[in-house]
This record gives C-alpha cells, structure tokens and sequence, in this order.
C-alpha cells in the first residue's frame, strides 16, 4: 500500500467475538493476459455483496502486486493506471462490507498479502470461523504475532505452522481444523485455491474463459458479466487448486453436510445469478407466489415491493391473485457514500432523502407492501408510515421470508439476538408494533419449496437456524453467548412450544 | 470559490452556437432558517435532472455565500461543514448536466454570482435562448466583458444596462428581450426572483412550508422531498417575486402559448412529480397501454422495460395484454462518476457492466422490449443483441413515445439532426437497424392523449416539434443550421409528404 | 478550470478599498516549444513573491489553456500530465500572496482569462491602482458587469470599451488612464504584452533564449533558473509588444518618474537578482555596513541575522566591525501551508516551531541581532525575548533599513496605518516595547546610497513616501483614508517637525 | 488507518539485504495531557531526520489510537481534529526516510502496533540490525509470519517467543539477542521503553517537563521546542523504561562500546543540539577552522558553504583564515514533496531549480566551496560546474570531513561500495573528476578532535569505519557482500598500504 492515512483505534479488548465475522465477494483468476481488468469488472458484479471496501492482489511471476482502498471499487480504481499498475496474469480480489468492530482499521481490508523467505501468499475470504478467538488465542500462546483481526490470518498461521511437506497438504490440514462458515480464495506462486466450509454455507463457482483461464467467483452473475461460462460448483467440504494443468476439486472431509444460507436466495444474491442451478429471481417471485397463497390480502388495490430486493416476490404476489403491480416506491438513485443525513429538526420538517412515494398513486389505496425479510423492523416501519402518510387506507405487509428469529454464527451480520425484532415478538405483536392493518409472513416449508433444493436431503438442503435455532453446526465460542442471551420467546421456540405460522 | 484547480481549455471559437443550452433542476428558497439544509435536500430529489454539477448560493442580508463543483450534490457537500458555511435564510440552487462544449470550463456552473457597487445578485436557469449568440455578440460589440458561457450572464447584462428605475423593472424589461426556452431563478438583496419563457417549456412550481417560507422547484417531487406543500405554478410568460410579502405573480407577455415539452413526462421527471396536475407515472403507464392498443404484440411471451425510466410504461403495456410483466433486465447499482469502462478488447471478451440480463426468464422467449423514447439508437440496438444473444427467441420492440425526427433548440440536448436515427429512416427501416423482430412506436396522438392536458389548446398545450418539425416560436439564431442540416426525410415530413405513423 | 469548490463568502461591501492590493510575480514567454515547462519554473524561481496560489495559461494558436490553483506551484502542478495539458508556444502566469479580502474568493486567482466573439486575452498583473475604486464604480454605472475583484479586470473593461481601431493602440489608451503602482503581463491572439506604472514601483525585465524566444520576469532570477540571457527592463512608463517579429517598447506617457520601492532590495527580492544593474545581496550586504557605521554596537560578542532575508546584511554588519558572523537563528525548513500551530496552552508549555536558537552561542553572549525591516514589531519582539530566555547577556537591535511610518498603496500589503508600530512611537519607545538593550535603523540616506541608483535624479530614483510620507503620485482614492488614520507621530513627521533618524 | 490506498509491489526475493535499513527521529512520551500535540511538535523538531513518512500512536489506558501517512508530519497532520483523534497521555512517534526497497509498502511505515490477547505494543526504531535476514529467517522457519519489512516487528516476535514471566525481562532478553547500530522506542500497557545498541552508534536522550512528564527524543533540538529540560542519554548498551514512578536506566550488556557516528555530527543533527555535552553547531565550526589549518587555500577570494549543513563549517573556514564569508549558493526554500523535475531537455536548456548562484558575486573570483562530505559526489561536481558557469577563475573545495570509503551497516544509507566515490578513487583523482581547482578533506584526526569527546576512550567514542574500514562489530549478514564488492582501493586500505591523508 503506497498511503496510509488514518485513524486506527483498537483497545485490548478489541478482538469482540463479532470481530471476525465477514461477509462480502470474492474473486480469483488464473493465467489470463486480462486479470487486472477481468478481476475489476468480477468485482464489480458482486459490488452488491459489500460496498465498504475492496482490492484486488495480482501476481506476476513471483512478485505480487495489491492495491486496496474503502468505498465502491469503482471508487477506489477511479484511475485506469492504477488497474495497470497490477500486472500480472493471475489475481484475486474482493469486496466486503466491514463490520462495526473494524471499520476503523484498514489492515483488515482484503486481500491480505504475506511474503516469507520461500514464499508469498495473497488470500481473501469471507464468512465466520466459530472458532476464531480460541484458535487465535491458542496460536498467540504459542508465540504467533497477528497484523490484522481477520480469520484469514488464522489461516495463514495455521498453514505456516503446519509440519507437512508441501502447500497443498499444509492447506488442507488447515481448513480442515476449521469451522463455521467461509469461503477462502488463496494465490500462491504456484496456484489458485478456493475452499468452502463443510456446509456450503455460500456459494463459490469455477468458470472458464474461451482462452481456457479459469475463475472463482461467489455468484454465477460474474460469469456473464466478464464473458466466462459456468463450469461447476466448489460444494460443502471441498477445495479446488487450479493451475496451468486445470483445476482439481478434493473432498477434504468426511462430514460434509450441504446447508445453504438461505439469505442468499432472499436477499444477498443479484437476481440474473444462479445457485445450484436455480435462478435466484425465479425462486423470489416462487416466494411472492407462495405467499400470496399462505397470506392472501382480501380487497387490495395495488401491489408494491420494496425496491430492489422484493420487486420480484411483488410481483410474483400480484400476479398469484391479479392484482396491479405498481412501482409505487422510488428509490433515491443517488444516494452517496459520504451522504449528509437529515438531522432530527429536518426529519420533523418532513425531509425525505431516501425514499418517495408515488403519491397519486397510494392515496384512498388499500396497498400490500410485500418486503423480502425484517431484521432490525427500522425500515419496515417507516415504511408503514410514509405509505399512511400519503393517504394509504390500507397497508398490509407481506414478508417473502419466515420470521428471523435466531442469531447467525456463519457470516451474516444478525449476530445478535437484541438486533432481531422477531426474535422478542410474536408476529401479531409486530403487526401492532408497525402499525400496519395486517402482516404475513412466508412460512418454513414454503420458503423450502419455493427454492426446490434437493428434497432428498434434510431440509433440501438449506439452513433454518434463523427460523429454527436449530444450528447445523456446533457454534463454538458463541454457544456461552447464545445461550445467555436467549429470549423467552426464543426458549419456547427451541422447545417447539410456539410457533405462529 | 475556495480552490480553483483544472484545465479549461477554449478556443476563439468556443462559443458553438450549442454551447448555452443548458438543461439542469432549480431550486430557490426564501426566508427559512434551515435554508442550506433545505436547498441541498431539494437539489439532492432534483439529481436525476443533471449529475455534472451542481451548486448553492445562501443570502445573509447583504452576505452571499456560494459553493459549487462538480459531479453529485453529494459528493461536493461531503462532509456537513461545507453546508454549514453557506449561511443565511434565503438560497438558490442548481443541479446540471453539462454539455460538451463546457464540461471543461468551471467558471460555467451555477449559480452564478455577481456584485456591483450597488447589490448582489445570484443566478441560475435551464433552457436554451435561441437568440444567444446574436445577444452576446451584440452585447460585446457594446463593450460588455463575458466571464462565463451562459445565458444567465447574458440577462445579467441586460438587467444592469437597462435604464428602468428599480431592479423589477429592469428584470421585467430584459426577460422580455428573451426568446426560446428557458426558467431563470435569481436572488438579490430583496427577493427571490423565478421566470419561464413565453411557452412553459418546462414546469417550475411554487411550493410552502409551513412556517410560511416559500421555495421554487422545477419539479413537485421536491415539495414531497423537503415537507412542503403545492401552491401553484409560474407558467408561461410569468415571473414569481417573493419576498417577505409573499409571493407575486406577474404577467410580463401577451404572446405566451403554453407547449410543454414531452420529453418532461417522457423521460426527464421523476415518477413521483405532477405536471400541472398530471402524474408522471401515470402518464407513463397510459402511454403504454395506448402502445399496447396501437402496437400489440401477437404471440409474446412476457413483457420487458427498460430499467429505469420505462418501467412504468412497460407495466401499463403487459397490463393491458394481461402479459407477464418480469424484471428481466438488471441495471448495476454501482456505476460510479469516474467509473473505469471495458475497452474494446474486453467488450469482445464479452465484459459487460451496465445492464445484465436474466437469462433463465429470456432463453426460449418471445419477449416485448418497452422503452421510453429513442434518440440514436445506440442502446436499443445493443439491447436488442444482448437479449438475442442470451436466448431470446424474439425481440419486439415498443416504444412510448413517437420517433424522434427533429432536433430541439429550448434547452434539451438533441440539438443535431445527425445524431436523431429517426431524422434518417422509416421505422421499418429502423427495425432492420436495431435487429429487432417489430418495431412499433407511440403516436402523436397517443402521446398527448395519454398526457391529457387541457384539450381545448393546440395540440393539447403539449410542443410537437421533435416529431413534427412544426416548431412552436421561431429558433433564431439556428435558422441556418436547421435549414442546411435538413434530410430528405426531415424535408418530407415537413412537407406533409410522408408519414409512417 | 475543471474543479471548483470551495467557499466564497463575499458581502455587497466587499470591494474595500484594499481589496484590489495585488503583489506577486509574473511571467510570460512568446513562442517557444517548452512553454508550459519554463513558465512553470520560471514561476518556481519567482515563488518567493507569493505563495497563497498560483496559474499559467498556454496559447495554441488561437486556444488558450488556464490551469489555476491555491499554494505553491509544486502544488498545483504535482504531476506532470497536469503541465502537459498546457498546451501552446506562448504563455503567461503568476504566484501571488492573496490580500485578506480576497482569500475567500478563487475567480481573483490569476492570470484571468477572458473569450470575446473576436479575441481571447489572458491577463495577470501586481501592484494596486489608486483609482480602482472609482474606475470600476465608474464602469459599472455604465453597465459594466465584473465576474472577478481584481485590477486585472478593469484593464480589460477599458480596452474592451476603447473605440480605437486595434488591440495595441486600445491596450495604450487604457494602460494611459490608470495610476497606481502596476505591471501588466497580457498574452492575446497576437502578442505578449508587458506594461510598468509611470513610476516603476517594481521591476519587469525581458530575457531571452538561444532558440531567440523572449521571457517577461519580474526578476532577473528567473533568468538564471530557465537558462535565458538578460536583454533590458521595461521602464517606469513604457510597455512592451513581444510578437514573432521581436520585441518592441514604447513610452506611452510623457510624465514618467521613476521611483522603485525599495523594499525590493530590502526584502521581497531573491538576492541573486539585479534591478538595473544592482545586485540584492551586494545591496544589502551595504546597508548592514553602512548600518554598522551609523549605529555601532559597543562590546558586542557576536552578530546574528534574522533567517534568511537579513542574513546578507549581518554578514556586512559584522564584517565592518569585525566581529563573529554566527548562525544563531535555525530557521525550521519544514513549515507547510496548512501547518498547526501552538495554541496558547502549548505556548505556556514552551513550545514553539518556526525558529530555534543556538543555546550554546547565545549563552552570555552581547548580541547583535540584524534585521531587514520592521513591520508590525510582533517578530522582533519575540525574537529579543527568545535570545534572552536562551541566557544571552544584552541584545543589540539593527535594522538595515528606516523606519516604515507611512503606509504603501502601491502594491505592498502595509496599507493601514495602525498596522505600522513605526506610525506611532519613536525609535526609543520601539526600543523599550521590544525588550532590546538598544535599537539602531539605517538612515533613509543610509538606504539610498547603499542601492546606489543614479545619484542625478532625486532621491536616486527610490520611493521614499514609507519613510516620509511624501508620496511620489496622487494616491487618489486612498486620500481621505490617509488623512483621517494619521497619528501625531505622522503628522509631525509630514510637517518636518520631528525626525529620530 | 482509515484509509488504505495504494500500489504494493513486493517479490519473493524483497527481503534484499538493505531492505531493512532505517533512519529517522525518535520520540516518545509518558503521562503529560498533551501527549498527541507534543508529539507532533516533537517530531517536526526531528523532520529533519527523514521526511518520508510519519507516525503517532498514542495511548489512553489499554486503548491504542494510531495515525500514520507519507511525507512531512505537517502533511500528514494537516487538520487538527486528526490530532484531537490521538487520545490519551503516552505516545511514541516517529518521522523516517524511507529506503528504496520499502518505499512501495506503507506497512512499514511507523509506529507499529501490535495486538494481542493479553496485551498491545506500540513500537518504532532506527537502525539496522545486521542479522536481520538471518534471524527472520529462523523465525520464518519457525512458524512465525511477518507483516512488515522491518526489524522492530523482528523485535517483537522475539519477545512474544520469550519463556521470560514479565514483559520487561522479555524484552531485554530479546535485545541481548540484537547486533547493529539500533534505538527503540515502544510503548505498552504499562510503560515507556528506550533502547540503545551496545555501540550507541546514535543518540536516545531523555527530558522531563516541569509537571514531571518524562520524553525520549533523538536529538536535544526537540527538548527546547516542546518545552523540557534535558535529564540525561540512554547511553550504549542502556535501556530505559519510563512509567508512572519515574525512569529507571539498565545497563542489558557487558560488552558495550561507545562508538558514536560521526555522521551525527558532520550532517545528521541540527546545528542547535548538543550530542554527549557538545553542540553540532560549535563541532562544525571547529571542523572548518581545523581544515582550513590543514588545508589552506592560497590567494582565495571568499568562503561558500553549501547550504544548510554547511554553513557552519563554512564560516570557520573563513574565520580561520579571515576571508570574506559570503552566500554565494542560495538554496530553493519551495520544493515540495511531489517537485516535477526538469527533464533532459529543460536541464541542458539551462533550467534549474535547487540551487542559484549569486553571479555578480562569483565572477572572476577564487572561490573556496566548503561542504561537509562527499558520498556520491553527484552534488559537488554539479556546484563546481555551476560555479564555474557563473564566472568563477577557481574552485577550491574542502571538505569538512575525511573521504567516506567504506559502506556503514548500522544505519545509514551508504550500504554500497559502489555508491561511494571515493572507495575507488583517491583524493587526487576526485579533484580530477570534480572539476575543481584543488580538493582538501579534513583528517580523521582533525574530524575527532573537532568532536572533541573523551580522549580516554578508543578513537575518542567516534565510530571511523567509513574512513578506515574497521568496523567497531562484526557486521553479521553483511560479511559476504562486503568482501566481495571490496575495491583495489579498499583493499590496500584496509592493509594499510594506502592513505592519502
């Protein structure tokens, strides 16, 4: 890095039990003339995964290049020279929304890259290591000296403390130790590693160029973005090594057990993207369908999504039961990194920044408002609001997804129980709570079916721990927490003594 | 102006006789405490009018204070400090879209800014006076000293040459002198000043809060945006003063003739805004469903629009055809000012970084393609191809607007007939162009019908020209440039020779 | 320019009567390929005469190019494709130290750059007009309309409005009218012009280079820096027309006196520049030996100089008595623009960051401490109480030149009165408020002889008006301002009643 | 860091023998209220120590707050609030040159800090450790994984690895364990610690404000511009640890050895700090009165120095032999950071821009050049020539220090024997290629009875290895290098076969 301008403040007891988790897009490519650019435009596509900070490290030979910075990629490669400047056939790259506990320290941003006497290694990662502040602390007895606050490093440490005889094995003895729910992307001198937990918690997917360079990428919308054709999944437990000779998958366990987040249906993923080879806007608007079945709206007018997430479930909802589809929400477009909010005098003023409604539109309507999940509740209330306050008669909410009402361990950043508004009130007290005249949430099974994984396999393979609290995984260090911080409500779900369906 | 730092590179011949149009939002205040504040909200709901620059001028008694730049309002106020330095109860401000002739010159974005021995004023307008160049070269031969590019500068000149008693008057007098399309917003000392040219090219609304203070706005989404209530219009042939008096409308021509141009309902308002009582997303849906009427499509599979303008269109069409209407377009939410485009190796590549398309919901179908109007045709073509290349089965194309024939000298910028595709070829012709499997367009009467202002005017008070070349008041300095530049297919449609409706 | 952002903040009496006082250097050059670069070092050579900002504009045929900025030159221009853009074989620029009034306001930064329908002028300037006020209220009156607070822009105006037949005779008829202290560097279509006020406050010099390419400078320094051989000076009343058939000077008044201000040898020039044939060094060298002569120090121990505009005087100070020339005043080399500064609290703490002194030489040492001149007294004062807190024995004060007692309004920012502590004590008074054990000022004839000009005209042809308050030209609009802020000590020294020389 | 935005281009073989050769200026402070402004004071007190980049950590209870950026400390601190964001009443900081190897990688730069489950540790230091490669390598083997380039984080690894039960044994169990020229500074939970290699090859000395507040600074220039008295050195072979009841020296080694590097005194340390009792300034001077005694120069003019490091020596020079001391070079006081230099083209146009000759001076006289030492011998022949070109008949250049003819491994950067001139050529064979008219060096003798120290201890406590090519300790890493790169010169040198004294 050629600047560091900043203020980094990290007390001792900064290593938080969330600190490491992550979310964001990774990219990797191998042995195309292009990387720099492709690597560019790749990230571009998963922009949507993460808009706090982004890099890209090229290698060239041996000699590794990387350039990282805040904001939106387009932001931080505002020059062409400064692509340029990453020469190199091979690169991988990322991009992540920070976490609250790191946004002040710029070491975190990725990729991280390392450089030893017989080696460099660039790597980048996201989701969360259950185990990441035992590991780092048992590592930090031992003598180990950490830069960043990133399971990444853990992994870097684990490798170069491994006895084995080569990178590979050592790799794999690494991932192995590890658990929660990540993928790593790895550039070596030699070659190009992905790895995904033993769940399969998110998706990582190996395409190739016409030219025969190979990529890895989180989402299949990067493949069509820069010109590559789908070739395979990295699934549960597996890691692929691709170098000049192609690339070679290995089941690294034996426990592997496919649970996707299923987030990446509802909300994280880019609607043009496939997984598994389900189309992401087919499966929400299957969301608003199924909804509209299990919560239909007697005597509405109109339909209308939350922009951008759940216009394809509102249309799936209007088009079950005939209704109009409206764009009756617009969506500021040029919302800022840097924006200047309105302050609490302006807001009672009545100043919008945001979001508008189309006014001639909602007044004397009886509106369903269909919104892709609620989190925090913040928004969606609001929402309620500004559709009443535009002469709304009605405002029934439909929600494409079950009630989240447990913490994610695995690299979503609802970690903790307080933030979860579902987890605190049964559905009839949050339709009081947000005022609106009726809510209706998609249930388990039908959020199941409209994604028709598998049905083979328990729960077709995708993981209810939201909806449930029932965790596919031991959740490690957080089990003292989790537990502590139970809810009543909580306590009788995981007893199966409520459900409100 | 804190740092001046750039190149403005102009020649002699700089003053292109395109070089004042000027398109761009407005936005005035008079007499509120959060003046700043509220001026940057209401620029920031005006950003789709212009994303090149943009600026505020505060008023403090006798006090001006001005910061401008370039790029979003959000990014040249970044940080809440720069607003809080623009003091004062009384503001104008401006968002614009620079034409190319100035996009080097800064001294150009407005507001402007003078001062005299006597007073202030602060200036900022859209539009375009089709007399410019002969004006300023007059005025110049007089001995006047140009410091900008502007048509603004142009009615500073004549206000402070007039030899009328106050400065009222003297604005009246000057504002008489001009000719084509425009909206002037001025503060002084005393008053806010707005003014439109003799036909009301385009809208600028009156607005209250309510402590009283009012605003001017070039469109009513402000009034949403900011908390304030519709009070009326300025139209044609008026000027507004307001003061601590109120506010006053003033006749200043018996020639006007109300023409809106349809491009405001079109393309360039945001769906939320009226136009003198009309909303634009409903207009916007009318005008697709009479496409639908004129122009159905046999055998299609699913609607399309393209994002983000025709939406609204595109739904009234399915709609009306009781079509599916999918979001089979994705336009990138991240495409940042100084955003780094694909060269033409990447683009064979097959990179791509502004719309992607849902392939599984193409593949295989007969698709209507929706867009708002078409101007060089550049985008649909690529659009068209895109679709086709993701497996489309058929592309129809519908557009809700008529053809574009013939270029505008009020203030939008198709000023040149060689850059209209519709000024060249038939609409058959024009569907071969694109590659498209039909080609239909909105009529003019489908047009002002779906508008459906005052039908007791001419051509229901709506400016025809770009269709017709039946221009609405004389195009002054561009005579000759309209005359030489004219296609056989321009010289026929005016003729009454030819029409392909 | 392609940025501007920033504050302007500029009340409707913001034209001040000193608002228009303009110091700084010029630069222009005709017809070389290395334009760009060489005015660009060319500036550089001349930073010393201002640092607040900077501007070149570059001449291509008949386009002009203007890269303007606030700092240093090495700021603005910090990379090289910047300077590149400057395209063009002629081209003039300036560094400038802004006057109070008008820091706030980027559109004064020079050169001005203005486009008519017939010619393009490029114009930058220092000195200030006397009669700037009144011209300009004049012209607007007369429906001028001025974008910029500048002198610069009245000349323009007056050509502009001249009915002569050409730009050279019009540029002749206006220069005639203005009074004042100036030079005026124009670089039109045509020509470099190059024009110096009817006294010859300040030194313009003409240069030129192998290739026979012609430079204006404001110092012979320049020269030297760019490679260019020194041709002449353009005198007190003439201009110079530079075109591709040469140079040409022309006396364009009858009533020229020359009168250079003599604080160009005391402290704004580099001393490695000669003003007609006299070296700055060489000429402060002897006002520190003939200071020495006037005002003795008995017992002294060693001579220390103020750094660095003072230290050639203290190396002739001590050379004449033959005592130690020391460096006993470390001058930090670090200071930025932006730079923090102390607060009182640090102050208290004995912080301090400008200048630092050699405890070891000073210790119980009788100093000589030689300055070039006294302002405000707030330095010198420090600097006394600094030597003696570092334990030196007694301080001897030297000034190398008299007493300032009358403000400047020829281009020098000491125009108010209460800014001049001279104004108002005698030279035993300053002694006791600076803490000195004694303080010795050079005699006016002291001064005189030391510049050693032509001892035929009066006063060696050295403006003496600071001193004397005998000003060498009506000081027009500035007349009842000086009249009304004399104090005692003034008005006795106007009637010949007092003198402490 | 906020904001990390850069190229880091680093191979597998970056870890060059010389990567790890640091300068700079120490400081740190304990328990003073204004620890983050002290700090930034004290360091622009040591700019002259490295003016590359800079660093602040500060410390408020267990929380650690880090800013650190390129270039000057007044840059990189350009606002106050960045200060204001340092919290808490302990800080070390650090200003740097950096070396060409780390130039690219800002996590280099310095302080770094280190977290860990049980603690944070701030670090800083200069010097060179001369088995840096090897022991980084043995740690690398071990397991461990580095983040940066540089030796202090070698220091911590070694002490995180120690078995010793509290930090302070820790860490003087891991100096005992460091060879080279080196000083530390960190900063923990619980103290502030400074350490010295056994030679004390640079100065560490301590100052107390009078509220009790202890500092630790690289030269004493800092403690008369923040404020403090000076305590004592932290001398060879010493460590410190300063915490709430006061310092507390250790003496970590038997085998210490005073050897200072005259460097310190010859050009490094400001003209106001007084090393071991005696003042850099009062040193110079001595140096130049002992050459001018062996070197006299017969029939010269006048005396130059070369400025700034020079001017002392200088005017010795000229004392001794009561020449006129002139300033005759004056040096640009404007380049900035990022200075675009003239290129090939522009040089041998003429354009200058570092240096300027005071011509009117230099013609037709005998000019005697003073400058402090010779390493590349670029600059000298580059002012010989100048002079010359200015007129000068002769050029006699003495230099106020003996020939460097050996590289230095404990900190300075004149690591290659290739890089120094006079290894390969004798003093006589300088003159030849400089130029100059005769060419005399001070003696080793003259250099250290000018510094003047004990004269009880070996060479007087003056590290000669440069001149004499005895190194005070082995030089570990470097044996190899430097005896395959020895010249003939050298060679005979070192034999004692040759000298030219």
């Amino acid at each position: 890095m050629r600047t560091i301008e900043g203020i980094s403040s990290i007390g001792a007891n900064f290593r938080g039990i969330d600190s490491v988790v992550e979310s964001g897009g990774l990219f990797g490519i191998w042995n195309h003339p292009l990387a720099n650019k492709i690597t560019y435009f790749g990230l571009h596509a998963l922009q949507h995964r993460g808009q706090t900070s982004a890099g890209i490290v090229t290698k060239d030979e041996n000699t590794f290049t990387s350039f990282r910075g805040r904001g939106l990629i387009s932001h931080i490669f505002d020059t062409e020279d400064k692509l340029e400047k990453l020469v190199g056939n091979s690169a991988i790259g990322q991009v992540r929304s920070a976490t609250v506990s790191d946004q002040a320290d710029d070491s975190n941003i990725q990729p991280l890259l390392f450089h030893f006497n017989n080696q460099s290694i660039a790597i980048t990662h996201n989701g969360n290591l259950t185990e990441a502040l035992s590991l780092r602390q048992q590592l930090e007895d031992e003598g180990a000296v950490f830069s960043t606050n990133s399971a990444a490093e853990i992994l870097i440490h684990l490798i170069r403390r491994s006895k084995k005889n080569n990178f590979t094995d050592a790799f794999q003895s690494s991932i192995e130790q590890l658990n929660g729910g990540f993928n790593f992307c790895l550039l070596t001198d030699d070659a190009l590693y992905g790895a995904v937990d033993k769940h399969g918690f998110r998706p990582l997917v190996i395409g190739q160029f016409s030219n025969g360079a190979y990529i890895l990428a989180s989402e299949t919308c990067v493949l069509s973005s820069v010109g590559a054709k789908y070739v395979t999944e990295v699934q549960a437990g597996q890691y692929v090594v691709i170098n000049d000779e192609g690339y070679h998958i290995t089941n690294y366990t034996n426990s592997q057990k496919a649970t996707l987040e299923p987030m990446e249906f509802i909300y994280f993923s880019r609607p043009d993207s496939d997984i598994s080879g389900i189309n992401v806007h087919t499966a929400r608007k299957e969301m608003g369908r199924r909804l509209a079945k299990e919560r239909p709206t007697h005597g509405a007018d109109l339909v209308i999504g939350v922009p951008n997430s759940s216009l394809s479930s509102a249309s799936g909802y209007a088009e079950e039961h005939s209704l109009p589809y409206e764009i009756g929400l617009i969506k500021h477009q040029y919302i800022g990194r840097t924006f200047i909010q309105p302050n609490q005098e302006l807001r009672e003023q009545g100043v919008r920044y945001k979001l508008s409604v189309v006014e001639s539109l909602i007044r004397n309507k009886s509106i369903v408002l269909v919104d892709d999940s609620i989190v925090r509740g913040t928004t969606v209330r609001h929402l309620v609001e500004l559709l009443k306050g535009a002469g709304a008669k009605e405002v029934h909410l439909r929600i494409a997804s079950p009630p989240i009402r447990f913490p994610n361990y695995y690299g979503i950043n609802t970690t903790h129980t307080e933030e979860l508004i579902a987890a605190n009130y049964t559905i009839k007290e949050l339709n009081e709570l947000f005022g609106s005249d009726s809510l209706g949430y998609l249930s388990v099974k039908g959020l199941v079916d409209s994604i028709n994984f598998d049905k083979n396999i328990p729960d077709q393979g995708v993981s209810l721990d939201a909806y449930t609290g029932q965790y596919p995984s031991d959740i490690g260090d957080y089990q003292n927490e989790f537990q502590e911080s139970l809810t009543p409500l909580q306590k009788k779900i995981i007893k199966g003594e409520f459900s409100d369906e």
